[in-house]
């Protein structure tokens, strides 16, 4: 029994000291690093009414959501397993302004099941939105964010996967289909399964342009897939054609301000497609086949929240950034005090204190080997004054 | 319907930018300020198995606590109420160092039902602790550290409150009380209802020195009452009078280190009772009735984790140490940039940002009157320059 009280919860974490100080310091290097681009900091809730979290969401939020009983009011509540739609609620409802609004947030999410993200239930979600502008300008800036994100946690290598759900709902709208074989094909395309794909089609009696047209998506994909598109997708309606147009202006401004940046593209990937409403985007880490962050436009989530306006941002798990970037604990080494009120000591283990170094009083009545191991300096008295003495290893 | 969307459960909070600046930077300067003295960051989970969370913590914390089922393990598990039981448990469980360990932490908690701090049921808990030693010299170090707490928050004025659990346990054991007993006098003892205290001892059949004493535990508070508890207490069996004469020994300590500070005593103010051993404490502000924080020591509360030893501690909710703090937003004003890529502006832009200050990026096809107006410089070109202008105000 006692063995069992400190057994985790599966895919339930608790973080330990070395490793807890490198997720803080990385921790205030993002929200720093997006307070200087103009993002402000947001803090939802971590319970909400569960109608609240999930308007809009689609079905896979609510099978990923703890749900609660509320004991006042009897309502069924939900632990945020996204903190997206509170983030767009606080924009519609609560700062309503008409600039541009820029926010960041922070904080845990639960999952009910681990949804890939290295088996976890618990991500630390951080993320950035631009409400209030339409365009690739905003997308840009986003992704010019998570390209930072990323090397901010020291990840040397890593792709960019562009998509647009504007190409499949076109096509899907260009050839007729009912919202049942739209999902079915959708879910088929997602799989990147082919035959599948081709049987659904001729099962949905599609054929021409429309036919070949999506049975093409589930092979747009790479680093040349636009310029595929653009040629395979030339007898597609408007909105289709506009949506790869929209793609190629991205990547011509995204190469711009990261003439670096390597560009992958997949036209059927379509993270989100529910709520989505132009680009979408992930960020890659070469040999690991899930996403490290993804992110991409949503222009009427705040619609449900009384606002609608166009939004785009991004969001990665902090504690899956650490996993693949190289950061370590610079945390410097301890100074051991004696355990003494005098005025002289106190003042010097102040001045040391606020100089940002660590000083560690003595408690009497412990053994003096049971010293804090983390201590390599000393405070030692002489002639009325106190100094650091290096702790000599035995 | 989508008025209601945005309501937010009783007692929940979300914190907009504004407050989440002044809430972060305290947060930091709270870590900060526990690092520099040796106590590591840890991160214990939002959610666990309930019995692990409730283990040796008593039914208070049971009716505070959500109760969640995990779909995988079928388990009940439980949203932390109080993050103290989980730090134990990495202090006994993961850590099992011999050495004394500092070890602090800071996290939302949820409770079923406001339990009077201000009415929320998300305290942000904030905490310190001290494993591994036993004596007035850790009591005083976690007091010295609620004091600077309230400091770093801007708040001026407050109080300790300090008293020993081994008292009323003490005469209560030397009083004959059954368990009932000593729970129905300690119930009456917490509201000070001193004619139900009267009526209870009659009721018990308590006479002589043991009864005297009990019924004047109620009145043994204020900043005399350690002195009037020498007096009152002289007939006490030992372990009272030891009790005493720690709180007499710790208040002697803490006046060394803290000349300053207003010492108050209730020795019938139990908080935790069930799990705390030895000294407990609570800092006041003037004119608010409930305490702004609180600890204690807990000398057993790791034996259910496997391994016992000494522990003191503190804990406050940030939120609330900002209530009643003087702590504003301090942040500069923005710059604001167009939306170029070109080389010189990005340089200049960076560089601005690496020192700390906010630029934000003007987005195309937005009215000029939309920009952010917390701007108040702009970016422009002079003869290949970028120099920064004022914007004046019209």
């Amino acid at each position: 029994m006692n063995e069992e009280r400190w057994l985790l919860p599966a895919g339930i974490d608790e973080v330990l000291p070395a490793q807890a100080r490198v997720m803080e310091t990385l921790r205030r290097e993002l929200l720093d690093l997006y307070a200087s681009w103009g993002y402000e900091l947001v803090i939802p809730p971590f319970i909400d009414y569960l109608e609240s979290l999930l308007t809009g969401t689609g079905q896979d939020l609510d099978l990923q959501t703890f749900k609660l009983t509320d004991q006042l009011s009897g309502r069924l509540l939900g632990v945020r397993a996204d903190m997206t739609p509170q983030v767009a609620r606080i924009d519609a409802h609560h700062l309503r302004r008409d600039a541009p609004t820029r926010l960041c947030y922070l904080g845990t999410v639960l999952h009910t099941r681990s949804d890939g993200f290295a088996g976890t239930r618990s991500p630390l979600q951080i993320g950035a939105e631009i409400y209030g502008h339409s365009g690739i300008e905003s997308d840009t800036e986003i992704l010019r964010l998570i390209m930072l994100t990323l090397r901010a946690a020291g990840i040397r290598e890593s792709y960019l996967d562009l998509g647009h759900v504007g190409i499949y709902r076109g096509l899907a709208r260009q050839a007729g289909l009912s919202p049942a074989g739209e999902h079915a094909l959708f879910d088929a395309l997602q799989r990147k399964a082919v035959p599948e794909i081709e049987a659904l089609i001729a099962e949905l009696g599609l054929g021409g342009a429309p036919a070949r047209m999506l049975s093409a998506l589930a092979e747009l994909n790479g680093a040349d897939a636009l310029a595929r598109a653009e040629a395979l997708l030339r007898e597609a309606d408007r909105p289709v054609r506009e949506a790869v147009d929209y793609l190629r202006r991205l990547a011509d401004e995204l190469g711009r301000w990261l003439p670096d940046v390597s560009i992958h593209y997949d036209l059927a990937e379509l993270r989100g497609y529910r709520y989505k409403t132009g680009a979408v985007f992930a960020a890659f880490v070469p040999g690991w086949g899930l996403e490290i962050a993804r992110g991409g436009r949503y222009d009427d989530i705040g619609r449900v929240f009384g606002r609608a306006r166009p939004a785009v941002g991004f969001s990665t798990d902090l504690k899956e950034l650490l996993r693949h970037g190289r950061r370590s604990d610079t945390s410097d080494a301890a100074i051991y005090a004696p355990w003494s009120s005098a005025p002289a000591l106190q003042e010097a283990v102040d001045r040391l204190r606020a100089s940002g170094r660590r000083v560690i009083h003595a408690l009497p009545g412990l053994e003096q080997d049971l010293r804090d191991p983390g201590c390599r300096q000393v405070l030692v008295e002489r002639d009325g004054r106190w100094e650091l003495d290096d702790i000599l290893a035995e």
